[in-house]
């Protein structure tokens, strides 16, 4: 059965997450039944990460083995067809080994979370952005993230609900900067807890109105201890860029 | 009665409009309800232009008269609060002179068409910009475009509706520029046809596609004949920018 890697761009806020689900409809689920329409019979579709409901993708990875020898660029234009009008679309789909697999496989993931730093209320980044009136203070933002790299326990940046075996990871990268209105923050890991982006986000808010300081995030994330995160982000401003492969092909 | 000057953004696509109709929703018509409901009496909301159902703003310029004294501050955090939820924000507002007036003070509106040029359907991007898949030249687009700067009558470019007294147009600048999968098309004019820059932005892309030559626009323009215009471009990728005036504060 030909396997193909999917690189999909999707804006996240009407579905319940990437993962299929009883309660709502999921990217997941909506991948699979443009697959389905396409080959005529169920296929199954893997993502390298779970995005929580709301959240967004410029570049998830994904594979799904098909029943026929297609090329790649038939296989984006008919799943692109059958997946409108939805606000899914597969940048690209390339045959790939048999011992790819989008999650195992993966060596690192790339999230961005956006704020808009401004007073007034948004209009087009509406559901896409965070918006936060207070002006934040992006370079000791970026300053204070800077303790939060490197292999640590991050059980205060962790959602309860998380399913990881460990809250041990290691953070390759944090960075957070400041385009007009905009501020980024980047975040590179082989894997992410649940919400620990958006814990990051949130915390490191705080360090941007100047409630917190940089060694406030030292300790809280040497308390080891969910009740000493700052507030959680919201969906709307989180993306899953890329996933890399040990190919080096920049997803 | 104190005049305030206001710069509003707004996503377009649920909107009749810019002016109040009886057919729906108008951007007009919620700017001057919440303005009712911040003052407690009806206020009248001047633009300097009128963009049609389903076009955008980044910068749209209006004035409106308040039966009382506030800061542009005050004016603008009310109005927004009165406006929630929908996708209009007022960005400044100031007190100017009785004199000034939004759309007859009014020196130059510039207007930019955004394409997105790629196979993939739009995702982030649905109903704020034109998806054309075909690869389009932007160089030879900019290169025809020239053709239409000037003093000319733009019969060709001008829907049937358009109520202007006269076909006969000062268009001072109009550029073509590529960033990515993005082609934007720029204009700037004192004023502008109904339809127009509508109407360049669909006839400089069959000059994109190869269908058309410089000289092809060259002929169209000089026929004076609403028949030799090229398809008119959905409203999806129309915004306006901003209007200058004489003080020269670029809004």
């Amino acid at each position: 059965m030909p396997k193909y890697k999917l690189i999909l761009e999707y804006f996240g806020a009407p579905y319940v997450g990437w993962q299929r689900q009883q309660n709502g409809p999921s990217i997941q689920a909506a991948v699979e039944l443009a697959a389905e329409r396409f080959v005529g019979e169920k296929v199954s579709v893997c993502g390298a990460g779970r995005t929580d409901a709301g959240v967004h993708a410029l570049g998830m990875v994904a594979h799904a083995g098909l029943p026929k020898d297609f090329t790649g660029d038939v296989v984006r234009d008919a799943l692109n067809f059958h997946l409108k009008p939805q606000p899914i679309a597969v940048l690209s789909a390339e045959k790939v080994g048999d011992d790819f697999h989008a999650r195992f496989s993966c060596l690192a993931r790339t999230y961005e979370y956006r704020i808009v730093n401004r007073r007034q209320p948004l209009t087009f980044d509406k559901q896409r952005a965070w918006r936060i009136s207070q002006p934040l203070n992006a370079d000791a933002m970026h300053e204070a993230a800077q303790v939060l790299v490197g292999r640590h326990d991050f059980t205060t940046f962790r959602a309860a609900a998380c399913q990881s075996a460990s809250p041990v990871k290691s953070l390759d990268d944090i960075s957070v900067s400041r385009a007009g209105e905009d501020i980024y923050i980047r975040c590179k890991a082989r894997s992410f807890l649940h919400n620990q982006v958006r814990s990051f986000a949130g915390t490191l808010s705080e360090v941007g109105r100047g409630k917190w300081t940089k060694r406030d995030v030292k300790t809280a994330l040497e308390a080891a201890d969910r009740s000493r995160c700052g507030p959680v982000a919201p969906p709307d401003g989180l993306y899953f860029l890329y996933a890399d492969y040990e190919d080096r092909n920049r997803s």
